[in-house]
């Protein structure tokens, strides 16, 4: 079968596409043909070995993805033969808190990941793909929407008229927003681009602000807000834009740290948590429960993740430059057109 | 002032419209002149002493309504004239658990209720009316709207894509519709007409059961959900029913005793909880965070009260008969059409 | 290797002793040379064919016992070789909600159980024994230790300064009394025996109450807390038991459905609950989360389970009978003494 | 009547005894002859003028305190004369999320304090003083007892088997310290003295680091956890401790912002919450519900605040310089010795 493999040392350039020997499924493991995979900014750090960890390699890129089940090894019982299945970030964390993930099981690293014609898959590290979703948008999830669901719903208890903020139109905030609307919640959406704000109205958001045209945009959001704050903010900006959530953010508003797209220099005093009287956490994807729970809702309220671009998997390094360059709206997906049955 | 007064020995006959001294407001007390009001079950067992507590008599009945600020006691901070303000039930729970509550101070007993031209409020049991609603609406709020808010919000922390089953369409019921519905979640309503099935359709409800057709309608529920039950049941029939919700509960589903409509009489054995693994509880209203919560996502999401019938307030009888005879859809409201200003 | 065996038609005398191969663990598997097991009720329903649930025999009884692993299959990476482990009850609920739980994979059925020299775990379905425990200790941790944890700290979130009634003082009930001593709480304990409760007493309960010389218990119970009742009760009794404990909670007291040691007849009107305001839930042992959660407590605070009787495990039947008996103050534990190294 | 006054401006020298009216109490308030108060390191701050807020002045300052009530206004219901009663921080905050609380409602500023020979009090902004502690003892609850309580139990849901790290020895962090090792947690203290590290360790701590000598202490927090860090921080140091405390924290472990007493000045990168994935939290004191819960603890398990010295009220200038030169163990408190009946 051929696989995607980023060789030694880490860099775009040693991105390549090599024949490898298909991978049988052992006990309690699923092999899939995998339909479609997606980008996320973790995997392009990985590619470029800018990410914070170095894992060995060469390694398979990509932790998210689709497919369809194609054997299974003994002592398989969650799924069988057809069944159509997402993989889940972390290998090894079914429920309960983030103490039970196990540090090396996440896929794409140290794990080989996704980018391959076919994968093999712990029958405890899948779920079923949402029926509702096509293989491109299935394959979107694991990473990004499950981050999305982890912070507003799993930890931050979202309730119908809530208010969250989303920063940016990346992928985990577009989730943010689709999951927000679908619990109730107002969304207030930042860009530096007025045509993307036009966008994500169109998905749900009540309010657009340019944080070009107003770098001091907490004062925008204290306006929209009657003085309260918002009580969710996706801060995936970075430490820059955190400044702003902390003075954006209601009494006991919650602030989800989860990305640094804006750059990640920059120093808060951390006694601004205390004076504004707000949580702060990190949000570490999530647990295969939260992954199932997130897909009951896609299916009953037929929510569709917003794709902004598919490239055949072949072509990943155009698609990770694409990816890089800031310009998408949503999801960046890779297709293994030549994987249809 | 005019007051509606039940007197000594209860029973609906001893209902009466009297004429009484103006109230002033003391200290962190509101006067308010009494726009709309609206009935609850609990009303109608006290009119007619068959309530299970017996409170002392004379008192006006109603433990809903709406009014607007006339004058202002010392002290009052929270509230001005001119302000449009709903009675909590509990007038001593302002938050935390209902533990919280101080029992002897109740709404419509044994706290004189709101049936009158003016009546005086705690301003710490006070809420802004939703600014979407109109008076008729906003009076349904106090008792029915923010139990189901409780049941399901408050305690249940429901989630887009739960599964909830409303029994009837009372206004407990419909309110739980609502919010099951803004908050994401698919709901099934139980109904002795095809006609109010349908109606509960209408406001969102994915499927309807005629219980009188199907007495074993939990293995209905069980079909619709692949055999997975239900999340969240609003429990408001009495001992009869539960044993079918009990039936129809998912594993660790959430069984809110709410009512008894279909009669107090009945048992069961309590190790059915067990073998279930379900959780059962009380849900007595809730608090004025529930409410102000409440209130918030009415004005986000522009949910509107189903208001079933309107009474001229003086007819409260007529209203109190209607009401009980069952074929009523939503809230049954009292208008005080001589207190426009 | 030999094992305890039940053949069918399940019944004592149908408990024998037989040689069976020695079994080999596969991938993610560990084999343990088990040193001690221990007795639940559900154990004896099993084995007299009792149980609400008939499992396909033969089946080796017990889901309790600890173990040194002795050898590890493929891809074992949180257990080596001469690590002491406890079994878990569910085989595949590592965490989360009771949802996670799959059903078909109980520890002494339908899955075999550890009342044999040598045993498989699922490395996932393993946890460290607690170092201050004797083997005959660790080994009645898994499922009675699990389920008062589960009931007290992991659903009930038991605080300093709560008030917990246990009734008896069988396994769960004195575990439930250690961990709510450990955490703060207050503890009334029943018995129909006087000798117990003062043994109880020698544990840390604040109270005993002799239930035979008071059936309404309860009033006492009302008594000994000023009229507020208890926060959390572990219901180890039946419907009998269960009115009583009704009358005892506090407003949203908590009643925790473990056992119906005194008959499973009886029944009671749902209502009631809703009149009294509490919290009732069953409760279904607990996950592996649960589990070491646990362990850090027992470690933590040097607790040490209450041990009645240990006997060889040969003589399962004797122990199965004196179980039976109810006079016993704790857990009845086997022990493998020709299992030593 | 006579009262320790703050006039304007702030200052240590503008704190004078002056003879004031004797207060009446209005509709649903309390008057208390003050029996004994304690000092925080608000208090000082607001007595110095170096508080981030300017209070309106004169003021009495202190905003802790318990008294005697002498009389009670109309429709008092929770208190009755020659009740012992400790106020509440928060005037208007008697249970739910911290955004019930009505910021201008802090005893102390901008509400007058308890320095006085009597003092009005809302009865909702009263709760009983524990029946084990003397005046003095009770005086030290409301601000200090109350942050540990909340930080820990009410919004820590700390479990037997936690591990807690409290930095230093004042009020907030010998509070935590014991409600901590009530609640059957591990304690862990840090201070510049070893004297006062051994009687932390009398008070049942099971671990001391000279954060003097060792001013990496983190390292060693993690030795002492076999690596898994601490699953509470009392965070009283600022923002140079904080540093430490991130790497000290377990995984998900919390961080409770309450104080600044190594100063205020520093930074943090708010990614390092996201890479350590810890949930950082302000703690603004508690509600009444908390406060009454924590009693209940106080009282369950005869809990002693540490006293570490008690001036005469009027000496209220010696003691606030006492209370700043930080060689203290505990807190410090006031009597009104004058003031027995």
């Amino acid at each position: 079968m051929k696989a995607i493999v980023l060789k030694p040392p880490a860099g775009l350039e040693n991105v390549t596409l090599e024949e490898r020997d298909m991978p049988q499924p052992r006990r309690q493991e699923l092999l899939i043909r995998v339909k479609a995979t997606a980008l996320n900014y973790r995997d392009l750090e990985i590619a470029c070995g800018t990410y914070h960890t170095a894992f060995r390699l060469p390694l398979v890129p990509l932790s998210d993805g689709v497919g369809e089940v194609v054997a299974v090894g003994e002592d398989v019982t969650r799924f069988k033969i057809g069944d159509r299945v997402c993989s889940t970030f972390w290998q090894r964390w079914t429920g309960g808190s983030f103490r039970m993930a196990e540090p090396s099981y996440q896929r794409g690293g140290p794990l080989d990941g996704l980018l391959s014609e076919y994968a093999i898959l712990d029958e405890q590290a899948a779920v079923f793909a949402p029926r509702n979703l096509s293989d491109i948008e299935a394959a979107t999830l694991p990473c990004a929407a499950v981050t999305a669901w982890q912070a507003l719903v799993t930890e931050g208890h979202i309730r119908a008229g809530d208010t969250v903020l989303v920063q940016g139109t990346g992928g985990v905030s577009l989730f943010a927003l689709q999951f927000a609307r679908a619990s109730g919640a107002r969304v207030i959406v930042t860009s530096s681009s007025d045509e993307k704000l036009e966008r994500a109205k169109a998905l749900g958001a009540a309010d657009g602000i340019n944080y070009r045209r107003v770098p001091e945009w907490s004062t925008v959001v204290l306006d929209m807000t009657e003085g309260r704050g918002v009580d969710h903010i996706i801060e995936v900006g970075g430490p820059l834009s955190f400044e702003q959530s902390l003075k954006a953010a209601s009494r006991r508003g919650q602030i989800n740290i989860i990305g640094y797209l804006g750059g990640s220099q920059g120093a808060i005093n951390p006694l601004d948590i205390f004076r504004k009287q707000v949580d702060v956490r990190g949000i570490p994807v999530g647990s295969r429960e939260s992954f199932e729970a997130m897909n009951r809702a896609i299916e009953t309220l037929d929510l569709k993740p917003v794709v902004d671009r598919v490239f055949p998997w072949t072509e990943i390094k155009d698609a990770m430059r694409y990816f890089a360059d800031g310009s998408r709206f949503g999801k960046v997906a890779l297709e293994l057109q030549d994987n249809r049955p």
